[in-house]
Order: structure tokens, then C-alpha cells, then sequence
């Protein structure tokens, strides 16, 4: 069982749209067993649609397309799903009457004429309904192939996919589980790390599949199996893993945890830490990593972004005197600034970020690319230098922050808090 | 001219990691005039590689490949070039001297025995060094096709297109300028407009293509084509702009300007004014928003993020009755929150969110879905709410942080600030 993506718009090949949909949908179609094995991005064209719908039969079962079926005339798969299937588009009652509650609800009955070429659907179509949007999501089932056409909005997509697309694929086909476990490594480049584990990797069983995912200064050591029993692939995994112990055990900073939001939250709820933030340059990215993940809440109490140097003084306590000699981006001033939310924020860790992000320096002629953050933990401090010059703005900020919470849980586990 | 962009690699198929090297790569073509006309995001396999590579000279004149070129085993990469491209791989002596300086640099010598593959380049390709990585960029021309394989991580691939990429293509063909106007409508459902602009629409010269793209409650009209003189296609964009003036200006907040934070910054550094943010469910999304552009600093002076509802009261001053009565997700904590913020960091401005993003309710049993934000500017106060319960946690916090600039500059242009 496969499954091949198509996203269909002329937002994401110009670059002005990051396709997320196609990421959503992965993951789903992932944890019910089915592997998507290639993803079609291609313009909203009628001919470039049938191409692709014709290609895809050639690989995948399971067909999803998304975008192209808004209002607006610059929509086309409807029309391109029509000639493919040699079908007919019919006005369908149940949707139109779908439509009309959508508008009533949003006091807009004015626009339902309008919008009744949206309850138009292939004759031969199973019909999914959309809660969030007009357009519906329409499903065809032909030569052994399953086929669904989705509207492009992530929002109208992703409830759709998970309510009702990935319930009925579960349902119809009794599928395999894929089971995978991360192992975290630090502090050893790939290439090193390849060579130390060399003879287990070559010793794996062939229906174990390893990936190398380098994060910033982490390496994510990906083991993925699948199969009927869940239990069975988990133990089967986790005795390779525990061959590994001996190997890199020293350079592992988590044997099971994926994002390292994640892995921090384990262990701040264990040791029942709290956690505060000063930001600088990268302006609340850290903060927003931090509460990205449900639960955050109980251990992060709160956080500051002091973009003007005069806040880092008044809100922060951050000396003048230190700005002045040592400047705005320096260790000293990182230090300050973890202490001074270490007491604005009653937590016993604090973080803070200090830096240039560019592409403009800043008044104190800082080169661009330079960063300083301080993890304070209890009387505990390490303040470190980064410096980045080829990272755009806001790819650096994301980066220094990611690196900020390695280091954290590097800290925590080393410093035994 | 058209290209062809081939992602590869497994960690995209599993929904792992989004890519944002197309898109990245897209606009940068676009800029020179090159549209891409297809993505292509396949496996990590020889066979995989090598059909796409086929399809893809069938449809493209420039084809970038990104992914697969790692010193580990899972990178298949140039493997399966060797083979398409019927060519074998020789030491590059430069590649070589660039790799042992790079390892030189990071104190790494002792490593540069075990990534020297990295220097086996294509004996028919030419080389672009890779500043910020071991694996180079190879390009390769044959029968009028110009196709280049990237590494896949993206700081190493955002300046190897920037830099070299980018000045090679637009020096060696002389390229067409693709010219981009966006018109931002606000207060009107996308089907109402398409009707109030569709004899307008119909009217566009066939050279001028246009697209409707929502964002949150804003419609962006983009109109685009392409042309050797920059200027002319400029004029005639701005000639068919000025037609819509009748037909919808009083629902456009920007002529144009693609991005909300940009359209922002331009009022608030025309009219002067400063701004901050006191946030909570939003967690740092909206101030990272405000400065993620170059020049933010000017204007945006800081922010808090006052998870907690005790630092809502100790640090902006929300009356904790106001929380006892009214909970902590209400209009009047909003609005006592904007006001703390504009005392706290003494702005003009000052935005706050707060709400419950779930996928949890909050102690106080909020309904999922629900927030409250409130704009302030000098003593004009405006607040409003929003319920989206079908949205994932971090979508919320990122459409919530954009309909809040969006409602900014709608304020900042109704009230004539």
C-alpha cells in the first residue's frame, strides 16, 4: 500500500507558499501504515493536472491531491478530475444543503448562489464534507486506486484528513503499523559517528531502516521497522538500540524522543523545573519553541523580548555600564540578561539570547551573525559564542534557539539537576 | 526557459521535515525570471532518482536537485548520477583543498580522511564549492539541459543559490524580469469579490496573469507577467491597478505589498510610531512576526510573554480580580494586558493575545479555540475575539498573530493614526 501526494498550485512553484499540507499529510498517512513514496508539486493547469494524476496511477494506491478547487476562476482540478475520470459534474443536493448551513452560520445566505458551483461534484464521487470551507472533498474509487481531491487551505485540510480520510483508509484496508525510535546524539560529526557504529549498522536486521537526521549540532539516529504487531517491531527495535549503548552511550542525550522540545519537556516535569526567557535577536522564536508543545505551560512560567537596549535595562536590570563597555552583544550582557529573568520570572532556569541577525549590523557595529546565550540554572551559568555569518535573519534566530535547548538538556543531564 | 526542482529524501516522504529549499530555490528563479514548473520529492533510491531525473528533462531546461549528497550510507545521491549521466567519479584536486581547509578551520583534521568521497565528484561535472558544507555542488550540461545537484541541508543551500547559482544562470542566460504586483483586500468574502472584479478580470490583457490568494481575513490580488523591459511591465500592472480603485478601494488596505509585516512596517516607520506585545497563548509568535524583517528594531521595542497567569498580574499589571471574575481569556484581560504593555515598554502601540490554543482547556474550562486580542494605539482601544476550535495549536497561534497585524494596519488606516 502507497501513497503519492499531489499539491496543486502555482502559490507553492512560485515560492511565495511553503507547502505544510503535504507535510500534515505524510505524517498521518504514516502512523495507519501507508508510506507516501513521491510528492507531485505542479501548477494549477489542467493538462499538468491529468499528467500527474496519470503518473501517480502508476505507483501509488492511495491518490490525494490538494488545492484548485476555490470559487475564484483560477481554480482548475475539478475540471481536470472531470476529464481524467471521463465523468460528469452533477449538482449535489446533500452538499448544497452542506453549503447552506456553512453560510447561515456565518450570516452570509447572500453568497450562496454564488457559491453553488462549489456543491458541483463528479457523478461518480463519494463525497467527504468540508467543515471549515466551501469546497468538499470529493473521493473516487477506480481500477484498485483510491482518489481524493482536497481544497488547498491547511485548515479546511488537516480536520479532513484526520476526521474523516485517514478513519476510512484505517477502515478499509487492515493495515501494518510503522514503528520508529530516535536516538539523539551530540557532540560527534556525522562522519565520525558513521564510522562508530559502522559494523552494527552493518549488522542490522534488513528490515530495520536507519536514517541520519542532522539538527543543528544534534544527530537524530532514525530506526524505522513496520509490520503487524506493534509490540513485537518495538522489542525488536530496542534490542538494536541497546547494542549501541556501549558504542556512543556518552554522546546520547535522548534513546527515544524526536524534537527536543519534547525531550526538554520530559525532563523539566520529572524534576519538576520552571523555565523563563530574555530574548534578544530572536525576538520570542525561543519562546514560541518552548510553548509549541501542549503542557508547556506547567513548567514555562513566561518570557521577555527585550529588542531595544534600553528594556534590556529597565525591564531586565541589565547594567548600562556593561552595555556601554562591553556592548549589547556580548557574554557579559547575556548573563545579565538569564539573571535578571531569572528574577523577574521566579523560575529556576532562565535563557537568554543576545545577538545580530542582519542582513544590517547594529549601533554597535556588531558583526552580523554573532550571537551569545546564557543558561542559568539555579546558581548555575554557561554562556556560549555562536557565530553564524551565511544564516539569513530569521533562519538564525530559529537556529540559536533550537541550539539553546541542545545545550539545556546537555546541561541537565551532565550538571545532574 | 523553465526549471524543474527534484527534492530528495526520505525525512520530507515521512512528514518529518518540511522543505523549505523549494521554496527557497522558487522565488529565488523567479526573480531572474526562470518559473519553476514542476517539484518533484521522491526517495532516497538509485531507480527513484534516475526516472525522475528522465521526467524531469522532459519538462525542464534547468533542473536543481537537493538532498543525498551526505558523507552516511542513506545518501544515494551521486550514485545514481554516475549512472544516469553514464560518468564515473574521480578525486577533485580543488574540491579536495577546499574540504581540508574547511576541516582545518573548524579543527577537524583528524576527519578529513574519512569524508574525502565527499571530494568524488562526476568526471563531467563542473563545481561550485560549498562554503558552509563538505558536499559540493555539481553541475552538469548536457542535451541543452543545465542540471545541478545540492546538498540537501538548507543553510548550505540557501548562499550555494544565492551566490553561485543564481549569478551563473542569470549571466548565461539573458533573462526575461517577471514583475509582481499584490493588492490586499480586506472585509470581503473571496467569492463577492471575484463577482465585483470579474468584467475587470476579464478585461486583463492575456499577458497578465492573476491570482487570488487568502490569507486569514485578507484576499491577496496578485497580478504578474513578464517581459525584457522592467519598467514597461511595471506600467502596464499599474495601469490595470488603477482600474480597480472604483470597483474595490475602499476594502484595500495595501496597493502593493505582499506581506503584512512589511505592509506594517512601512506605516508605522512613515508615521513614527513604536509598538509592543504582551502575549500569552501566542507565546512568542507574534513578536517573532513583528521582527522577523530587517529594520523591525526601529519600531518594535519589546514584548512579554506572560504564560503564567500570576505574571500577568506581577509584570503587566492585570488586576487578579479581573481574572477571578472574568477569567483569563476575556476581552478585559486583553485589554489590561495591551494597556500593561504600553506603560511597561512605553510604546504608542501595544498588541496582546490571549486564549486557549489546546489541545487542553485551561483551569478556568475555556472552550479550545477561543482568544481575545486587543490593539492599542495612544488611547484608542479595540478588542476582539475569535473561536476557531478546529485549528492545531501552533496554526492558531500563527493565523491569530496575523489577523492581529492585519486588524493593525486596518486601525491604523481607519482611525488615520
Amino acid at each position: 500500500m502507497k501513497a503519492v501526494l499531489i499539491t496543486i498550485g502555482d502559490e507553492i512553484l512560485s515560492g511565495n507558499t511553503v507547502d505544510t499540507n503535504s507535510n500534515f499529510i505524510a505524517a498521518e498517512l504514516k502512523k495507519i501504515g501507508i508510506p507516501v513514496v513521491q510528492i507531485f508539486t505542479i501548477s494549477d493547469e489542467i493538462s499538468a493536472i491529468k499528467n500527474t494524476l496519470k503518473s501517480a496511477f502508476e505507483i501509488g494506491d492511495v491518490i490525494i491531491t490538494t488545492g484548485g478547487l476555490g470559487p475564484t476562476k483560477d481554480d482548475k482540478t475539478k475540471i481536470a478530475f472531470k476529464e481524467f475520470f471521463n465523468d460528469e459534474l452533477v449538482l449535489d443536493a446533500e452538499t448544497f444543503e452542506h453549503l447552506r448551513k456553512l453560510f447561515e452560520k456565518r450570516n452570509r445566505t447572500h453568497l450562496l448562489e454564488l457559491n453553488k458551483p462549489q456543491a458541483e461534484v463528479l457523478s461518480k464521487a463519494e463525497i467527504f464534507q468540508n467543515e471549515h470551507g466551501t469546497a468538499p472533498c470529493q473521493m473516487i474509487q477506480e481500477n484498485g486506486k483510491t482518489v481524493f481531491s482536497l481544497p488547498g487551505v491547511p485548515f479546511e485540510v488537516k480536520p479532513l484528513i484526520k476526521e474523516k480520510i485517514i478513519p476510512f483508509l484505517a477502515e478499509k484496508f487492515g493495515l501494518n503499523h510503522i514503528v520508529t525510535h530516535t536516538v539523539s546524539v551530540v557532540g560527534i560529526p556525522e562522519s565520525l559517528l558513521s564510522e562508530q557504529i559502522e559494523s552494527w549498522e552493518l549488522a542490522l536486521p534488513k528490515e530495520i531502516s536507519l536514517s541520519y537526521l542532522p539538527v543543528g549540532n544534534r544527530i537524530k539516529l532514525r530506526l524505522t521497522t513496520h509490520g503487524k504487531n506493534q509490540q513485537e517491531l518495538d522489542e525488536k527495535i530496542l534490542i538494536e538500540i541497546e547494542k549501541l549503548k556501549p558504542l556512543i552511550g556518552e554522546n546520547v542525550i535522548s534513546w527515544d524522543g524526536d524534537d527536543i522540545v519534547e525531550i526538554l519537556k520530559e525532563i523539566l516535569t520529572e524534576k519538576n523545573l520552571t523555565i523563563s526567557t530574555a530574548e534578544s535577536f530572536t525576538g520570542g522564536e525561543l519562546s514560541k519553541l518552548l510553548t509549541s508543545i501542549s503542557g508547556s505551560s506547567t513548567y514555562f512560567l513566561g518570557g521577555i523580548v527585550a529588542y531595544d537596549y534600553q528594556k534590556k535595562i529597565e525591564i531586565l536590570g541589565v547594567s548600562a555600564k556593561t552595555i556601554q563597555i562591553k556592548t549589547v552583544v556580548s557574554a557579559e550582557v547575556a548573563q545579565e540578561m538569564s539573571a535578571g529573568a531569572q528574577k523577574l520570572f521566579k523560575t529556576q532556569i532562565a535563557l537568554s539570547t543576545t545577538g545580530v541577525a542582519g542582513p544590517n549590523s547594529d549601533e554597535f557595529n556588531t558583526e552580523v551573525g554573532t550571537a551569545f546565550y546564557s543558561i542559568r540554572v539555579n546558581d548555575f551559568e554557561k554562556t556560549s559564542r555562536i557565530y553564524l555569518p551565511h544564516f539569513e535573519r530569521n533562519d538564525f534566530a530559529k537556529f540559536v534557539s533550537q541550539r539553546v535547548l541542545q545545550d539545556l538538556v546537555e546541561v541537565l543531564i551532565k550538571e545532574k539537576y
